[in-house]
């Protein structure tokens, strides 16, 4: 299969997309890797690299690039052949069945909004992300796509985080809980108290666990956990930070003061820091796109570009969206948005 | 002073309650306690302590109680006289300067919005919470009292919280953030857009830093943290379970395996826990009320009890109030509620 990589996104520019893409490569076969971006800059960062098997790496020359900070819609409307949009026209082009970015995640979104390739039967896309619990592994969706959804939007991202939950992580019939202030019905504003009544009756009837709260995401309460996009963002951020500074706690006031066991603590940290990093999974995926869309963190290293690229592999070749559409069709028709 | 201490409240009933209040009366010698409960149970808990000071103990009959799940809405039109409304009666009553409870958060707000004392120039009090960072402490402004709020009770928030972070936690110009999905302006969704246009041009211009993301909590990048209650009550419980989740997993990956200095890091981890436990404060005050009112964690034990009694008489002693109107009363006069 054929992925298309923003070679310009995140933090650090082309030098991680590039090491990223030749580390893919060699481990995946079965992988072809467009790489988006400045032509003369990739060809030199490419010659730098030893290993690369070339005939399975092609280059599309996009000059610019949308920064970290620029304003989507502006970008958008001001760079509309940015590396990021590239990408999009490839995907809409059926050039590539799926698209990896580092890079700012509004105008990743923005693209794929304005392309408006949706999977039959979906209203908005939204972000998938997996984050570790007490009891392995859960979905949670949406993580910054759509800020401010419709009741209808959170019941297809409860649906397709449902079948993502499933396939990729392995989890038979996945218990969906809605992100709410309370465990009790009614509890909060109207879009989760009507996404409630959704849930409850629609095909996940069986699956739904309820409204759950912040605290049920850590202990495993669900297995994939449906909100807006604004809540979603500020679960995933919070959770990192969280965990970055409780990590530097320990190491200050639990492992500094050690003398013999020092070592052997410290090691133990730092598998443990390995085990729970987001760059595991490598990136969170637009859901709901004909096609596959994983957005990488910001400040992925080549390792996070590596596995990115080959978890979009991955999900083209599960056939997700075919599992997705299935599902989907099991909804209700609805008018509204 | 007096504080009314909602006897039937929490997740294990009079016992903490009653014992907290004898821990909080032997260490505050200028504080009397209105026990608001069953009497009969009150006076038979009472009489297996040892050391009460029975002079400044007094005991108020309310023999219903507002279950933790219960409806709030529901159980003001059926339980009107609820060991709850009836410490905000003392308080609408003058009877008491402040009130505690360990009960149904739900049930404190609809309470305390009923009663509709509000301090001049407030539309919606909000709950403030403590939360530790990496260089401190911040306060999180609202968790969950207001769960859809309007632009003008954000930036009400944010004076309040500023004063609190002032006069509690000493910082004297605290930095003001506004949750949101990213740092640029324009991020978000229309709640967000407008209440930044109102922090820029109010009386906290100065203060303000502008939006913050999840991942600035944790970083100590704001001293006040600006949100809607659904988002604020999502990040205090999330943040509650990941510390949980994490030092479980602290012990089980890194301290287990020590021999010789097992017991240090236990011990280590033991005191690392205790500092940053939600019971050190003890309790979430519900800012803009008229009087004091202290929110506690369902689970609270005795010494959580104890402490937020001693922090409800500081806020009364401190006048926190006086300095909470003084610096609403600089915000523009507004129409909007």
């Amino acid at each position: 299969m054929r992925i298309a990589l923003d070679a310009a996104g995140g933090d650090f520019g082309a030098i991680p997309n590039v090491a990223g893409a030749v580390r893919a490569l060699q481990t995946t076969p079965d992988l072809t890797i467009v790489l988006v971006g400045d032509q003369p800059q990739l060809e030199s960062l490419l010659s730098g690299q030893a290993g690369v098997p070339s005939q399975r790496l092609e280059i599309v020359h996009a000059p610019e690039a949308v920064g970290m900070k620029d304003k989507p819609s502006e970008a958008l409307r001001r760079k509309p052949d940015a590396s990021i949009f590239r990408c999009w026209q490839l995907l809409a082009e059926h050039r590539v069945d799926g698209l990896v970015s580092a890079g700012n995640t509004g105008a990743v979104v923005a693209g794929g909004l304005k392309t408006r390739r949706f999977l039959p039967c979906v209203h908005r896309p939204g972000i998938a992300a997996v984050m570790p619990n007490a009891r392995g592994q859960s979905v949670v969706i949406d993580v910054g796509a759509n800020v401010f959804p419709k009741p209808r939007h959170l019941l297809e991202y409860a649906v397709m985080g449902s079948v993502f939950a499933r396939e990729l992580l392995k989890i038979p019939r996945p218990a969906v809980g809605l992100m709410n202030v309370g465990e009790e019905e009614g509890k909060g504003h109207e879009l989760v108290q009507k996404s409630y009544e959704l849930l409850r009756q629609g095909p996940l009837r069986e699956q739904f666990v309820g409204n759950v709260e912040g605290r049920d995401i850590p202990r495993g309460a669900a297995d994939v956990i449906v909100t807006d996009g604004f809540t979603g963002n500020v679960v995933l951020k919070l959770s990192e930070g969280i965990f970055e500074f409780l990590m530097q706690v320990v190491r200050d006031r639990l492992i500094e003061p050690l003398q013999g066991e020092k070592e052997r603590a410290a090691q133990a940290l730092h598998d443990l820091i390995r085990s729970y990093h987001y760059s595991t999974f490598g990136g969170a995926p637009l859901l709901g796109i004909d096609g596959v869309c994983l957005i990488c963190h910001g400040s992925s290293t080549d390792v996070a570009i590596a596995n990115a690229l080959r978890s979009a592999a991955q999900l083209v070749r599960l056939r997700l969206n075919a599992s997705l559409v299935e599902a989907l069709e099991q909804l209700p028709a609805n008018g509204e948005e």
